[in-house]
């Protein structure tokens, strides 16, 4: 685990160093379900505030994994044990070696909630939403949300992927052929749940492809998404042309078996649309659609994807692996946001959708991309529209193309409408996006850039208890209760050392007032005396005003809020 | 001027530096005008690009200030020399001493536009935005759009504020009594220009506030606003209740003669909202607006802003002020947007604006501040509604209070977004906001993530043109062209340091790769492929699969843009 103590957001990943004066706690459910929060402890009588957790349990061994915490869960449902089609890498730790299932018959989420049963992950994702467990049943009954959670991922704290829920974000790892090691994608593992990503995606294509997968399985709370025609790929030596059914097809159940929750599947670039991108500015910037396309074109066939669909989701519910529906087409440029080729896809995407839901698969639909903000709100709509609502599952989008460096920004403003219109994931962007892999950093300020985008979308939707957690820090910041403010934002790290850049000293913890105005001009300082006054009478002099009218302006109730 | 070799973002603000192969170029008007673009050479046959440049003459000494560009300008006007009320500080370098006028008759651009006059600054600001000056000349004369142009500021390279123009960004610079000196606020100008900035505020509350202010407008390209109540209150001794109407009138004329092209002034504070700020969670956050409450309460007087706000006109109107109509109830968390006192002010702000348009006064209106998205929509439409259609100047707004230390990002999604409805500036946040002084990256940081939201607005507005430079990056990226796209980027070096993290050798510029696929999976190199296939004969293939119908998906082109 490399940590380079120069970098002072990257000094530790330790829980009580990331977050001061917060500790995790459980919320208890019924069948041994506990469910972990965060609890900021405040001052000034305030009592704790409870904000989501997904950083799973920390003080752990990556040699042992975390605990299996679904095992019992998993094991009074129609399963077989398979041992792997593929053996662990020899190196593997024993302590990273785990029992394999298969479904005997169905065993999603969605089929159990459509026989009527609330599953232990259904409570679970329910007191972690603070919603009743039936709306959980329902919604996923219905298709409009998913729990992704492999059976062979027992060490999985199950998240709800809905528009009805918390605004969901992932954050993509993975290895190249160009750079990093097993090692730094557990490590970006833990940082990036630590300090708030939902789910995680690895998109690894360079070597050792299918031990950093298991290492990160087996040390993942959070869901976690791949890939597969990355690995089916480095398998026909890197040539799409070569790639067959069988190999895919084997691939899939290799990873399955490893356990993971949901693969993309691009089963949408269809041979047809190939020609739609011909002309576009920027072709197809999906790796896994570029690789199907040639596919399609070289072998002048639809894609396997496409013909053998049905296939696929009678392999994925045997685990319950979750459709994530790529969208292979997505524009990768403002100029072809919107355009023939991206919109015959995501109509396809809705057909695949109806025939997942038919095998009781549990999906979501991957959307773009590079969409300037008068566009966004018509993906959300045609998405909804022709796959049923299905969960949107979207990259940013993008509203710029100009600001590589700082795409994380670009990304989040289009990330923020989406999620308010509608989208259930946002797909994290880092600062390195068209230009590096993200390090350490990178992948924090990617999810913090998200995190914001996600609270931002649950705010304007009017999600239930969104704001209690800005009203806290607001209360905090105008009764000058500094270590509170810190410790109330997202990365209270960074808040306090911006603060004490200008005013070090202890004492300005507890100033009434900060380096921006000074202590003489502090508007909240001034706000305080006026409180003060209004108690002693304000209030009563403020009504003569209102009543005696003539030429003074009386507000009118109708267009204030409060 | 201080420059922090050791931080790369910060090793020198030398235009060629920041723009490598850029070259500032300027468009010749009639009159002597000058219009200054920067011009971004770029290869493969590409032609080169000009974006907007706010940089000002770069080669020139700070104890000179800039050359006098609209002195020939001025001098036409009705304008007499009177020297300065207030004398300049003993060791103000004699190049920084300039002629001092006032008009004696109106000599404001908007007296000029409504008379039918088309102004050197309009025919200036009209070549920097390509449109027609006579559009601006209606604009202007309506007073849809302010061009804030002291007479005493010949420097000035104008710029225009209104919904159908760019959309400008501002940044605040200012030393407080806590930190900060008249060499670094200098020195924060030059280096928010050259990142973008189209107006900058001197904030400044501390010491040598006078010469502070000298020394940023003899060597402002842009527009300067301030707000005058800061230097009123010092003159005061710090203390609200002491201010007076002769205080602050004289301190309006001390800083019109040098030169000051628009004024905060908080007017819409009257004595009858202030109770209605009592039971708010972050009470008044605007420090001028704090101030002249305190100052109703303690006389239990209505403002003097307010009563005297037509002699406040005939002052500005002397040297083409223009207002800012402060937001000095602006909500302060997202718990208090969009409140009673928050409205009671903006409609107040309308019945301002109407009283300067009497008396030719250029005005645009302040706004929040914090406020949930689907809030946002609300503030626009009743600013265009009650201000009859003033430029809009906001700050932000914040869509969620729980960031501290990325406001710079929670504030560039709500700024985005309410440029797109018709904000016509963008007052920048820093990443410091709410936490201390920013210091010169924090100044950059905050103009970059203003850039990515005014341009991402000037998109969704199709503002024509804006789409130029996302196309060019966008072909430059697909044709892997590294370093036009390095340059064409907001930030062009952080952009290269950041490919050269992982690729730093100077092969990789020219690589048909990069470090996140690496070679062999390479979206845009399969695109290439498949663009070579369709025109050798795709398009064929295409057109036969839609026309076979049978069973294959025909794309429906009124689902595309394109």
């Amino acid at each position: 685990m490399t940590i380079d103590a120069a970098d002072p957001t990257s000094r530790s990943d330790d829980y009580g160093t990331a977050f001061p004066n917060s500790r995790k706690v459980h919320v208890e459910g019924t069948r041994g379900i506990r469910v972990p929060m965060r609890e900021i402890a405040l001052s000034g009588g305030e009592p704790p505030l409870r904000v989501p957790d997904t950083s799973g349990p920390r003080e752990t061994n990556v040699r042992e994994g975390l605990s299996s915490v679904r095992a019992d869960w998993v094991q009074s449902r129609s399963i077989e044990e398979t041992g792997r089609t593929v053996d662990p890498a020899e190196d593997l730790p024993s302590g990273l070696h785990r029992s394999t299932f298969r479904g005997t018959a169905p065993v999603t989420q969605m089929f159990y909630a459509r026989r009527g049963e609330v599953t232990p992950e259904m409570e679970f994702v329910a007191l972690r939403e603070g919603m009743d467990p039936d709306l959980v049943r329902e919604e996923v009954a219905r298709g409009r949300a998913i729990i992704p959670a492999n059976i062979n991922h027992p060490e999985l704290e199950p998240t709800i992927i809905g528009r009805k829920f918390r605004v969901k974000i992932n954050a993509n790892i993975g290895n190249s052929v160009v750079r990093s090691s097993i090692d730094d994608e557990v490590e970006k593992l833990r940082w990036a749940t630590l300090w708030g990503a939902d789910t995680i995606m690895d998109l690894s294509t360079g070597a050792d492809i299918h031990e950093t997968r298991e290492w990160i399985l087996r040390n993942s709370p959070v869901p976690v998404g791949t890939v597969p025609i990355y690995q089916a790929l480095e398998k026909v030596g890197g040539v799409p042309e070569e790639l067959t059914w069988e190999v895919y097809r084997d691939t899939l159940v290799e990873q399955a078996e490893q356990g993971v929750d949901y693969f993309t599947v691009h089963a949408g670039v269809r041979l047809p649309f190939v020609p739609l991108t011909a002309n576009r500015v920027t072709g197809i910037v999906s790796r896994g659609g570029s690789i199907m396309a040639k596919w399609c074109l070289a072998h002048h066939e639809e894609s396997f994807l496409y013909t053998r669909f049905r296939e696929i989701c009678e392999i994925m519910r045997a685990y319950d692996v979750s459709f994530s529906l790529g969208d292979g087409l997505r524009p990768g440029s403002l100029a072809d946001a919107n355009d023939e080729a991206q919109f015959a896809e995501l109509r396809t995407q809705g057909e695949l959708t109806r025939i997942a839901w038919e095998l009781d698969v549990q999906t979501m639909c991957e959307g773009p991309g590079h969409v300037p903000m008068h566009l966004i709100q018509e993906n959300m709509d045609k998405q909804l529209d022709w796959c049923d609502e299905a969960p949107f599952y979207t990259l940013g989008p993008l509203t710029t193309d100009i600001a590589p460096g700082y795409d994380h920004i670009t990304s989040a403003i289009g990330a923020a409408q989406i999620g308010w219109y509608g989208t259930a994931m946002l797909c994290y962007v880092t600062p390195k996006e068209h230009l590096g892999l993200p390090d350490r950093d990178d992948v924090k300020q990617g999810v913090i850039a998200y995190r914001i985008a996600a609270h931002a979308a649950d705010l304007a939707k009017g999600h239930p208890g969104a704001r209690e957690w800005d009203d806290a820090l607001s209360r905090a910041r105008f009764e000058f209760r500094w270590r509170d403010q810190f410790n109330l934002s997202l990365d209270p790290e960074t808040a306090l050392a911006y603060h004490d850049e200008t005013l070090p000293a202890e004492g300005a913890k507890v100033a009434h007032f900060c380096s921006m105005c000074g202590p003489r001009f502090c508007s909240m300082k001034i706000s305080h005396d006026i409180r003060d006054a209004a108690a002693a009478g304000m209030k009563e002099k403020a009504r003569e005003f209102r009543e005696s009218g003539g030429g003074i302006y009386v507000p009118e109730p109708e267009g204030a809020e409060s």
